[in-house]
C-alpha cells in the first residue's frame, strides 16, 4: 500500500482526488470548476481520442468543426432543450469593448448551431445521410465539481447526424452505442451495461436516451457514454426539411452522441487500486517502463547501455520510455511507476546484462508472481502478447467485480441494501415520480433499462405493478 | 477555366472566398466573425495537425490542456499584453444563471493562465525546461473578418516553454521556427521567408518575435506561424521562480509559438488556380481519385470492379477514394475533382480494363501533358512516387513564383512600386514612426527582417541612414 495514498477502502473519493492529483493527470485551475488536463492525463485522452475517432471513421463519419460561441436564442428553439441547459449557461455579453445586442452562450453542446447548419446545407434526399463528429471543449457551469467527473469546461466529441428515415436514424443511434460499447470493452477494459435512460434522465429534447454505464471500484456507477435519437424535435426546430425521392418536403429525423474526459475518470476509478493507477495497455501513454539498477559506479555503463539498446529494440512495437533520472533509488522508481499505472517494467541490472535477460513485472499483479524472466532477444516477441495479457486480465478482474455487485431483487428493502454496494437490477414499471422518491431515499437512480432483458414479465420492485422490463439501479458520479 | 470561379487575376479576393465555400472547406456562421469548417476542410486541418503535432513531439514537447476560460485581472498583469488584446476579447459576465464577481474572458492566448501554472509546476532547476504544446480554439474579436484567414474564432496550437536560461529560451524559440519552416516546406509546399518582426508588428508580452512570411499569388504576405521569446516579462508577471543549482531564486525565461487555421488559406492561396485547389499531396485529404467511365451500360459492372480493385489495391499505400455518383458525366466529375484539388486523378474505362492499365491525370499540369498511362500492376509502386513529384514540382513552382516577385529596392519609389505585385528587400534603419508612415502610405509593412542577411550595410530605403539588416516588406493578410 502507497504510504502517500488514503486506501480505497477508507476513502475512496479522497483516494480518487489525490491519485489524479499524485499521478499528474490534472490539476486544479484558478478558474472555478475548470480543470488543466496535465500531460500524462492528456496522452491518455489523446489515446482514447485516436481508438474513439478511428472506429467513428470506420462506420462512415467525418470530423467538422462548429463555432464555440451560439446565439441565445438559438436555444430557445427548442422547448426542452432550452430548460434543460439554461441553468447551465456561461454567457459572453461583451465582445470587443462593446455589449452585444444579442447575448452568445458558450456552447453547452451543439445541436442547435448544428441543426442550423443542417437546415442549409440539406436540401435533398441525395444529401442525406449526413455523418458529421466534432472533435471540442464545451462549457457547462456546474456547482460542484470533481477532476474529470464534472468540470465546467470538458473536452469531449460530439456526433451529429441527419437521417431520411425514422429507422436509419434508430439504426445510427444504436450503431454508435455499440460502438462505445466496443471500445469501452476492447479499449479501456471497462466492462459496460448497454441501456435505455429512464425519461428523467434522457437529454433534453431528445425522443431516446441510451446509454452505457460503468461500475467503479465503490460500487457507483459512471455513465460513460451516451446516444440519443432526437427524433424531429431539432429538424422542426431549426427547419432541416429535404425533398424525398417524391418530391415531398420532409422533416429530417435526428442524432446526437458523445463521450467525454470523464472516460479519463472512469479509467482511474474502474481500475486503479492501493498503489495508484492501474491502466489499460491499450490506452496506456508508456506501456513499458524500463528502470536500470545498479550499485557500483563501474557497472553503471554497461546497465545504461543495455538498458538504452531494448529502448531502441522496441521502438514502433510498445510505448516504452528509459527512467534514466539520477538520484532516485530503483524501489523508488518501482513505486513511482506503479503509482502511475504502467502495465509492464523491465528491471535490468548487471547479471541481466551477463545473461541477457531481463526481470518483467506486472502492474496488475503485484509481487513475485507478476514476475517473468524474458531473454532481451525475445522481448520483441513477448512484451505485446504479454500485454494482451495484461489487458485481458484487468478486464476479466473488472468483470468479475463488477458481477459480483449486481445483485437480483424483488423487494425494495434489498434494493436498498444493494445499491449501497453496487447496482440493483429488478423489475421495474415505475414513473418519473416513483424514480424521484426512490433518488430522495436511498440516493439511486435507474442507471439503464438494459437492452439485454430477460424477457418475461414481474413484479414492479417498487410500485408492484406488472411489469415487462428490468431496470438497473445505483448511486451514481 | 472553371465558369462557376472568378479567374484570380480578376478579383483574387472574390475567387478567394468563392472556392474555399465551393470546394467545401468552410461556410458562414450566424455567429458574427465565426466560421463552420466543413468536413473537407477539416480533414486538410486534421493533416497540418498531425504533421505538427509529430514534429512537436520529436522535439520533445508533450501536449495538454488549460481552461478556455480566463480571470480578466490575469491578462492585466502583464501590460503591454493586456494593452494589445484587450480591444479583442469576448467577456463571460453571467455564468449559471447569475452574475459573476470577476468577468471571465475567453482566452485570446494563454500567456497569462498557463504562466499562473507554471508558477505553480515550476520550484527547482530540475523541473526545467518544461516544453507543453495545447490545440485550441482561441476567440480574438475581429472586425473584418476572411475564412480562415481572420476569424472571431479560430483553432490553433500555442507551446508554452519555460527554460532555466535565457540562451536555452532563445533556442527554443528559435529551433520552433525551423519546424513551422520544415512543415511549411517539405508539407504544405510553402516557400517561406524567416525573419525577426519589427517592434510595431511583435507580440504583444514578447522581447522579439520571429514569423516565417509566405507569399501568395496575389504577392501579399501571409504570416503563416510565428514564435516568441519573451524573456522573463511573463515570469516575473506570474511569478514563475525556481530555485538554481547554487540554490538561488531565479525567474524562468519563456517562449510561446503558434501556427493556426490561417495555414488552411496560405496553402489555398500559395497553389490555387483558376480551376479552383491544387493541394499538395504530403497534406491533401484524398491524393487520387479514381472515376470509372463507361458509355453502354453493359460495361459498367467490369468498369465498376477494376474501379474497386484498384481502391482495394491502394488501401495503405495512398489515400485513394472512387468517384461511384451516379447521374455525373466523367467530365463534370473531373472537374469537380480538379476544383477540389486533389492532386491524381485514375481515369478507367472498358479499354483501360482490357489493356488492364489505366490514365493518371496531374491536377498540377492541365490537359495531355499532365497524364501518364500506368499498367495496373505498377500503381502502388509508381503512385507515391508520382505523388512526391507532384509534391516537389508544387514547390518548385510556388518557389519560382516568389522570388520572380521579391525585387530588391534602393529607393523608396522603387519599394512602392514593388509592394504592388510582391515584396521590396532593402536596406533598412527606420522606426516605428518610419514604419507607420510607409504602412498610412503604400499599405505595406516590414514583414520581417530575414534570419537570412546579406551581410555588409547600406543606406536605409526610407530614412537613407546607415543601415545592417535589410528588412522584407509587402502587402499582407
Amino acid at each position: 500500500m502507497a504510504d502517500f495514498l488514503t486506501p480505497q477502502q477508507e476513502d475512496f473519493s479522497k483516494w480518487y482526488n489525490e491519485i489524479v492529483q499524485k499521478a499528474d493527470l490534472a490539476d486544479y485551475s484558478p478558474v472555478r470548476g475548470s480543470m488543466v488536463i496535465k500531460p500524462y492525463g492528456y496522452t491518455l485522452w489523446e489515446r482514447i481520442r485516436d481508438e474513439l475517432d478511428l472506429r467513428f471513421k470506420e462506420t462512415g463519419h467525418v470530423n467538422a468543426y462548429f463555432p464555440l460561441l451560439i446565439p441565445m436564442s438559438f436555444l430557445e428553439k427548442e422547448t426542452e432543450h432550452v430548460e434543460g441547459f439554461s441553468p447551465e449557461l456561461a454567457v459572453v455579453t461583451h465582445g470587443g469593448g462593446a455589449e452585444l445586442e444579442e447575448p452568445l452562450v458558450v456552447r453547452p453542446t451543439s445541436e442547435t448551431i448544428i441543426g442550423h447548419m443542417y437546415a442549409k446545407w440539406i436540401q435533398s434526399y441525395r444529401d442525406l445521410p449526413v455523418l458529421i463528429n466534432q472533435w471540442a471543449n464545451v462549457v457547462r457551469w456546474e456547482m460542484r465539481t470533481r477532476l474529470f467527473l464534472r468540470t465546467t469546461e470538458f473536452l469531449w466529441q460530439e456526433g451529429h447526424t441527419a437521417h431520411a428515415t425514422q429507422q436509419e436514424a434508430v439504426e445510427e443511434t444504436l450503431r454508435m452505442l455499440d460502438v462505445y460499447t466496443d471500445f469501452a470493452v476492447k479499449e479501456a477494459a471497462i466492462p459496460v451495461i448497454q441501456g435505455r435512460k429512464s425519461e428523467s434522465e434522457k437529454f433534453a429534447g431528445a425522443i431516446a436516451s441510451y446509454t452505457i454505464e460503468a461500475m467503479m471500484k465503490d460500487g457507483k456507477a459512471l455513465q460513460s457514454g451516451t446516444s440519443h435519437f432526437l427524433g424531429q424535435n431539432f429538424a422542426r426546430a431549426f427547419d432541416i426539411q429535404f425533398l424525398d425521392e417524391n418530391n415531398e418536403k420532409q422533416y429530417a429525423w435526428t442524432t446526437s452522441w458523445g463521450v467525454s474526459t470523464r472516460m479519463v475518470g472512469a479509467v482511474v476509478m474502474c481500475h486503479g487500486d492501493d498503489q495508484g493507477l492501474v491502466l489499460p495497455p491499450h490506452l496506456a501513454p508508456i506501456q513499458v517502463v524500463i528502470v536500470p539498477i545498479w550499485r557500483k559506479d563501474a557497472e553503471r555503463a554497461a546497465v545504461i547501455e543495455a538498458a538504452q539498446k531494448i529502448k531502441t529494440q522496441l521502438k514502433g512495437i510498445v510505448r516504452a520510455e528509459l527512467d534514466q533520472r539520477e538520484g532516485l533509488s530503483p524501489g523508488w522508481k518501482f513505486n513511482d511507476w506503479e503509482m502511475r499505472g504502467v502495465p509492464l517494467r523491465i528491471e535490468i541490472g548487471p547479471r541481466d546484462v551477463a545473461n541477457q535477460s531481463v526481470m518483467v513485472a506486472r502492474r496488475d499483479i503485484p509481487g513475485r508472481e507478476g514476475k517473468v524472466q524474458i531473454a532481451m532477444a525475445e522481448l520483441t516477441a513477448c512484451l505485446p502478447a504479454l500485454l494482451e495479457s495484461v489487458q485481458a486480465a484487468i478486464y476479466a478482474r473488472a468483470l468479475a467485480f463488477r458481477d459480483s455487485h449486481i445483485i437480483d431483487v424483488t423487494t425494495y428493502g434489498e434494493l436498498k441494501e444493494a445499491v449501497e454496494t453496487g447496482f440493483a437490477r429488478a423489475w421495474w414499471a415505475g414513473g418519473t415520480a416513483d424514480e424521484a422518491a426512490i433518488k430522495e431515499e436511498c440516493k439511486a437512480t435507474v442507471r439503464c433499462i438494459p437492452t439485454d432483458q430477460p424477457g418475461g414479465s414481474g413484479a414492479c420492485v417498487y410500485t408492484g405493478k406488472p411489469a415487462a422490463e428490468v431496470a438497473i439501479f445505483g448511486r451514481s458520479y
